[in-house]
């Protein structure tokens, strides 16, 4: 038996046709574009590709974009006075900071200057808090507005277009990032998972995932999850984007991976092309929240 | 066997002393008395008795009180001026705001007029964020300032003070509020635990409770903890406030749990009276932030 490919992919090419759709009505109805402003400093080849894959979802989805470059050695006052223009350009819906920053620059100044409303990326503590603070979901009072990193909210959107029930089940994550491993342990918590959160310290980390029913990867480390760690019908989402002898694979190793799970998002292919589609939903949600007033 | 008792009222016993010490030395080198402003709405028998509890904290460590009271019928709008301008009030170093709040009254809203910087209570989704966000104890950037709220970093601090290693055990939290099981989650896992947060939907509650080397109780539902629910040798903290018959018990059997268990906290007598000294110290840490232009 053979698992179920869970396929980004296509689900990707299915939500740009969407969000497209939902950007041209946008557009008729408000006569404004939904625009992302980028910030970097320095010319980092992968912060250098992904702002190229970016920019090329935006205009696929008729985004607009906007690239503000600095120096790499831009110090802290310069980077956070770009970023609090953008924050007050109206012109401006979303505003993605990408890392590295240069040495030295401290991440909470610059995310200070950042309106929490233009947080498309879903770094901002206000948003980290009101996902943090949500209540389960369907229950209790909605937090204010906030937004999800997209490479989460990306892997949650697999789950619910396949239907992979989420209420009771064990979810393992595997990893603690601010941009990955956290927020999903936060969101499948409010689809009433029982949630596991797992690291680099953690005990028997074999044993851990073996209770998953949802075994979710976010480790940064080629194939380190093995099939004998994979309960059988699992569901895995592996969010993993390493190299090795320059081919791409992820967290888990999906050759093994594969035999045993139920289902499972293969590497490249599956979480990796739900990232770029899912900022451009925030980019959306962000125009239509700012030209609401909210 | 029986377990050894994490003696939470001896422990705020001696945080008292400290604290007081703490509070006289800021004093004498600020010439300022840091001081907690208590907002509520109405005459909640509960939340009044909580109220006379804290004002007594206060005293006795020589910390500054005055509760603010508004009529039980208080709109939205007078209760968010009565937070807004007690979060411009120089003289005012930490709010509390007691719940619950009117009928009609957004928390949200509240929320949005409280100063980060004198949310004692580490209600504000700054807070939350900051804390959710919060790198691995002793690694990374430290987040900005923030704060926690007080039930769960009292059951820390017990843990801290009995010397109860956490790094890589396995903590089980039952229970998902944003007051004490997600904080503590948050916690347990920042001091390199594997976390697992379970609530009311988790499938076998029991079996999950029986891998915790640390078990963690925030539910709010009498003796439902049962003693073959806790692994032999663990560490239990219940942080359950429930009444039977006029006597006071946490959520944990504890007859049943201490014969198992390593070590535990009673109820009463455990996280209960920690609470309120850790508020202290929220408030102290509150002002040297404000005095220091924090």
């Amino acid at each position: 038996m053979s698992a179920t490919i869970l396929d980004g992919r296509a689900l990707a090419t299915t939500l740009r046709e969407e969000v497209a759709a939902e950007v041209a009505a946008f557009k008729e109805r408000r006569g404004l574009t939904p625009t992302l402003a980028l910030v970097r400093a320095g010319e980092d080849p992968a912060s250098v590709s992904y702002a190229r894959a970016i920019a090329k979802t935006c205009e696929q989805v008729g985004v607009g974009f906007s690239a503000h470059i600095l120096p790499a050695e831009a110090d802290e006052a310069q980077i956070v006075a770009l970023v609090a223009d953008l924050s007050r350009d109206p012109t401006v819906h979303g505003i993605m900071i990408q890392e590295p920053l240069p040495k030295g620059v401290r991440p909470t100044a610059v995310l200070e200057a950042l309106a929490p409303g233009k947080d498309v990326d879903g770094v901002h503590p206000v948003n980290a808090g009101r996902l943090a603070q949500a209540a389960p979901a369907g229950r209790g009072e909605e937090p204010a507005d906030y937004f999800v990193p997209a490479t989460p909210a990306g892997g949650m959107e697999i789950l619910r277009r396949y239907g992979v029930p989420l209420e009771g089940k064990h979810a393992v994550v595997v990893g603690r990032s601010n941009i990955v491993g956290k927020p999903m342990a936060l969101l499948l918590l409010r689809q009433n998972a029982t949630v596991t959160l797992c690291h680099s310290r953690t005990a028997d980390l074999p044993g851990v995932c073996r209770l998953a029913d949802i075994l979710v990867a976010a480790v940064g480390r080629a194939r380190m999850i093995k099939g004998d760690w994979v309960k059988p019908g699992a569901v895995v989402v592996d969010f993993g984007v390493n190299f090795e002898e320059g081919k791409m694979c992820g967290d888990v190793d999906f050759d093994e991976a594969v035999k045993v799970a139920g289902m499972i998002t293969p590497v490249p292919g599956g979480t990796g092309p739900m990232t770029n589609i899912m900022l451009m939903r925030n980019v959306l949600e962000a125009a239509r929240r700012q030209s609401e007033g909210r």
